[in-house]
């Protein structure tokens, strides 16, 4: 500023510059704003027709909206912030610096506080866009099993079997069980006595499996097996049976094999044996 | 500076220039403030419009209150910050960049150190967004299961059962499992002797079930059932029963449950098996 | 520099020109040394202000002094960092320069070598703000159980029950329990036998409860209840007992109800079983 | 801006500069899109020769389609993102920086967020280029054991033995435990009575061994061998047989086995003994 | 340079300008180098005031000559580095640069490497100054329990009471619980029969405890009380002693009282009772 | 720019001065690539001299050809990337600039990502260099216990005695356990009863240690020994014998030596004892 | 670059200037590489005078070679870096600037990488300074114990008990527990039957004690003492002998410790109780 009398300096407040300055900085706001509008607008269009011009071809159900309505919104307020902050540049020139100098001493702090939001959704997105569950389906996620109630961009909801709802921030979901995607397995395993035969009892269970395809034929996909002896217990041969089921039906299966095996074997007098011990006596030694 | 002088130098300390300035300055500090505060006004009156011209639209309780509180916070603390950066830097030109030569070192340790006070801000205004819990519902969170006391922006309060109040910042809050969003589930096993008929003992409990809905009808959603043979026990067969109660009643429900349970069998002549255990003697073996 | 011969440069050294700039900078260093005093006086007022000017509104005991203290603290040694670095400036204009290329190699070290001592402070912050646990009460955090002995800004000295002391820095607790507000549970668990009446049992119990409330009247908030059937034991059926009590006399009611159910089923002739076995007999099976 | 009167002013909004920055800045914009439409077909030109022309070299099956299809992707994605960013520089010099300025905040948020999207990939890229496992192999990776359904970039789905599919993203895959590169081993422990002669078990084994090598030689690798006594037991004397197997038929040879040795003890009268304890009676002890 | 023809070109290499320069930077390199001597002999001067001129009046025993000679340290080795790197700018003006080029590429390596010393220094230093434990004291931290040998500034030294010397990184440290500052509890717990009258089992112990206080009155703080029935156990109901004692010696007395209570109940007849087991005969079932 | 008429506008697009740049570019580049050439070739002949120059000095076998490999793809990246660079830079002098407006934003989520892939390199180096482990040995690491298959850069694959092959990244190494550097330890314990004479049972199995180390010495390194009691067990004494063995060999000797403790212990009529109780009968007390 | 002519701009690729340039650059290299081999030189000098000036005082062993050769070792590397750049500037002034470039993006994921690299060293070389352990050494480190066999500034190298090698990065040895340096402690338990007299059994123990300490004078430090009774167990009085021994010598005692036990107990007729159960008959109960 070469100003160095009074008068110059109190004219110099405010001049015909300044008012041309203010007309030029009106100018360029308006200009900034119809840019801003058009390229929401055009942008819109463009994120309109790719996932509307092609039906049926890669994301089923109602998950297009949900991902279109997504990135219109991220659209809309990164084109916003650009705009925001260019029309601050204009009035405050170093707006922007003066900003980012507290913005270096929040800013981390800010962000580290912040990562766990975007990660949320990052991660929701990807559940949406590969179709990892859907509403209804039996999951395993971040610890807890349950019915799919609601999936956000930020939490997932999930109905637990005692009632309970859990609401999961999408980025604590690292890897999905989900028990809806094929067929399960319903498998039950049964003890006889070391003294019973193997044989005798592996071919009483053969029949039985055979019988219990045909009343259960609805909800097996692959009848009922009698595996053989997986292991040998402390008082016990262990023999193992598995079916595969229709999804969702693999515990009520289950419970009927385990009762229809507990008659088989009251029937032919096989027994599934108690704890066993054998005792020796050390005559009346010790201390005696 | 070009002066070599010792009178131009001495001079040159206090001279017209800098009263220049320093009305310059004030002008500028006076306009700084009154453009703060008329930021101040009218982003107030923007969040309150966005809160309340809503009633009942998508925000229950109270809430709209304390979100709206938070925001014109946010606001307040943001404006002053970049007003009172903005008043310095008019003095000393150089001062955000001395300032940041010491948050340059300091910055990164308060960086780290703040922002867990961030992630419970951002944890906290997303458990009142979402609803995601309210006072008075019976929640697990952090570990810890309790009715909630009260829900601020960096702590949620919670009362255990045994009458500790847990104070627990939002941020160590990863996941929240909501006992009072619908029907509970109670659930009650009990285990039968091998000797015992399964058949028989199933229909007994199931008529005690019918009897059992019909006393709790007002706290039952769905009438007690039994589910069948869940587990081959060692010394029992373990029968399950369960039903869906109101929210908070399933606990006073399964106490009901297992006394009905117990004295039925008492009734029915049927036994609630010991831990059996077979003897088997080796003669007098060892060491005789 | 423009000087050729060696006159010029040995003028050069010590001219007029450095004697005036020695006397700006020493103008200039009293200068900033009386804004940054005065920039203390008036901020440490204020601070006083908004601490006693509020009598009893939010703030209880002696945490004020601790605040305001702290505020400060904190005032002065900002205040010192920027007018010591502008003293610094006005010598060797690169100092800043020069310090910062030494913080970029050392600053990262420092950085997270330092932020737990933040993170310490700011925890230690909010505990005395937000009132979480005072001197003499009986706390669990950072996995410690005990009474608090003193509270710090940077460490909580918490004496266990066993005498020791724990001192423990304040970034370190994520969440609290606090047995001292409110009434708390005192609970005790009691196993009849399978053969015994559940009935009977409780009757008794509730008989016993309503004499024990009278007698420790001055310590209960809510009178003994006999809450039912818990839980199917091995060979017992569990009963449990609960009632709320002061803070801090649990264990004493805990201890006196346990005394007391033990007189009472000693005199109504009711056992508390012992580990029950059925034994099998197997002829003389097994190698014989 | 040297303008100082109401027509400079005027007449500077639209000149014939303008008129001819905007021609220039046309044909910049035409020469970016051309040159990046360039470097797409020659770097798609050589990422095809690079993966075709070495056919059967050290790349099999259909990883080289997957990879050359990355390498696609991510050339194409880059140039766009370099040509978007020069053409806004065009028109906007300083909107790189506007930008980095909001970057600067949320950058470091958004970086956090995605790094887990781009460990991902690069794990992905790792586990595809290194042939790691194929689709219908038999693998135990990040805690899941099943078989191999798809291998995506992102995320590795696997379909466990209780038919849940696991989906898996491929930055939480560390190790990976490949179970169809060669042969596996089953191996079958099986107790003897201290009393037995371990001598003659081993023997008796050994021909049982030979015997099962001739029945199964078509899915052994390495015919079954006694190791000899690899424990002492509380109750027995522990003998270990092992024998590798084609991959994925150990468990069906373990039954087997089993099965067999089970026989054989019964036919040569060989003990697999029950948990023994010597009682000791201290005559009429204790209170009397 | 605007040097353009041969001549010009040697004379540049070593001028005038060169020695004036050279002298110069001599000059400049001497007046450094007397600062920094200044610099730390009157900043040593104030670090010993400091800590001198106030005995007995917050720090104890040897711990200020530690904490001012740490502090003379880093006076000197941060004057020293900012000379070095100021003598350095001297004659290379972009030294600084230079060395930040290889920094930036390894600084972040050896930041993160460096941090952990940083933070046991710090550590270190609270240890200190905050007095948390001395030399002698038997205290628990990082896992590790013992006698503290050395306390420095990056580790300290801790025997176990097996005889292993724990050398412990103070950043390790961090939670401290210091067993010699106050009393501690000394605690015996005893079961008796159910079958044994409670009350009486108590008076005896309370008896007891007299006798004991008045033996070990020297040891002891508050004299041992029995605090009722705290645990109904398997087969025993068991009742607890407790007394204060002064630090390290709860060991001894725990012992004393332990031996103390078996005379007292071998004299009084109270038994100490075995596990009990009740046996219920099923006639001759299963198999029979 | 100071075009202001249409026609020197026009020209200004092509003009003589951009065809001497641009053939002032072509120079440039060549120079660029052949320097380029230059420093690869003359850096290979160096990384090569200094493996092949020194044979047998410091490395063995072929990991010189895998270490000198490694450098020189290192070298030729580095020198490609910086190469391409320059010549970017020589078109266009600011993408440098623009790239890295986009690698802010994006490089913090590929530094992070890339991070474990650098972290595998480093270390694999270090193992190859430090000779940690080779091919066929048996180690543990990352706790996997296997014969090492391949050692890679990038990954090492190890095979488990169950078959499986695991295939861990480097940097998920941190320590090694090498089972084949030196004599390894095969340990025996066996337990006597109460009753039986420590000494007697002592001199036995010293006597049979020296038979053993007769017919097993070439496996041997130091013959077995008998080192003492070393526990108290529940119902026996346990005495431990300890051998050290050529590496591998210690599990066959531990087998062996097992086999000759039992068959020594049967002929010298020592007993390995069962477990033990001592029963009480407390005449017919409870409910009698 | 004003040039506007084609014999202009030819000329102006090889000048006379260029030329003066060059030999500028080569005096200039030359230089640089002369005062790096000077500051190697009086660099080494002084690490060497630092370290071997000062024989006996504060570092032992053969660690002086050790840290010096390690601080030669990173002077080199600094001055060779430092140069390198140097040069590189001369010829291409912004090299520095694109190299970084890359560095940017890659420095990071480096950087990361590296760290292990570097905190490895640092703390190689704070177990060195500090003489934390040396070779030959009994000490346990990141969860390994054994004999320590090679101490290198990267890794440590330790054999453990069974015979494997452990090699330990440095950086993952947080704390360090030595066996070595002083006396430990050799403990023995044994329980006495609740029948036996505890007075009569620590007197026997104490006569024993006494013996001991006679026989093993050589190893013992402190003389085993009966420490009293530690523990009432299930079925027994546990009391405690505890003595003081050399280091390595505690194992050797505690089984010639626990052997005289067994004997004195043998001799005296003092009986090692075997687990106790009392047998309560309930008449024919259950079922009956």
């Amino acid at each position: 500023m070469d100003i160095t009398t009074w008068k110059d300096w109190f004219i110099s407040l405010y001049t015909l510059q300044d008012v041309q300055l203010a007309l030029t900085a009106t100018i360029r706001i308006i200009t900034t704003l119809i840019l801003a509008k058009l390229l929401i607008y055009f942008g819109t269009k463009i994120i309109e027709r790719l996932f509307i011009s092609k039906p049926g071809k890669f994301i089923a159900d109602n998950r297009p909206q949900t991902l279109s309505g997504l990135l219109k919104s991220v659209l809309r307020y990164v084109v916003y912030f650009v705009a925001g902050m260019s029309i601050i540049e204009i009035f405050v020139p170093n707006a922007a610096k003066t900003i980012l100098a507290g913005a270096g001493i929040l800013g981390l702090a800010v962000g580290f506080g912040a990562q766990n939001l975007v990660r949320d959704v990052i991660t929701g997105f990807f559940i949406l866009f590969e179709d990892q569950y859907q509403v209804g389906e039996y999951v395993t996620l971040a610890g807890v099993t349950g019915i799919v109630e609601e999936i956000g961009l930020r939490v997932t909801k999930i109905r637990e079997f005692g009632g309970q709802l859990h609401i999961i921030p999408n980025g604590t979901i690292s890897h999905v069980a989900n028990y809806n995607r094929g067929a399960m397995l319903a498998q039950v395993e049964v003890g006889i006595s070391y003294e019973e035969n193997v044989d005798k009892a592996t071919a009483v269970l053969k029949t039985m499996c055979q019988e219990f395809a045909k009343i259960w034929a609805e909800d097996l996909v692959e009848g009922p097996d009698v595996l053989g002896v997986v292991r040998f217990g402390e008082s016990e041969v262990v023999i193992r049976i598995t079916c595969k089921t229709k999804a969702m039906r693999q515990w009520e299966i289950e419970r009927q094999l385990r009762k229809l095996v507990k008659e088989t074997f009251d029937r032919e007098g096989i027994e599934i044996p108690h704890s066993r011990r054998v005792l020796l006596s050390n005559g009346g030694a010790e201390g005696a």
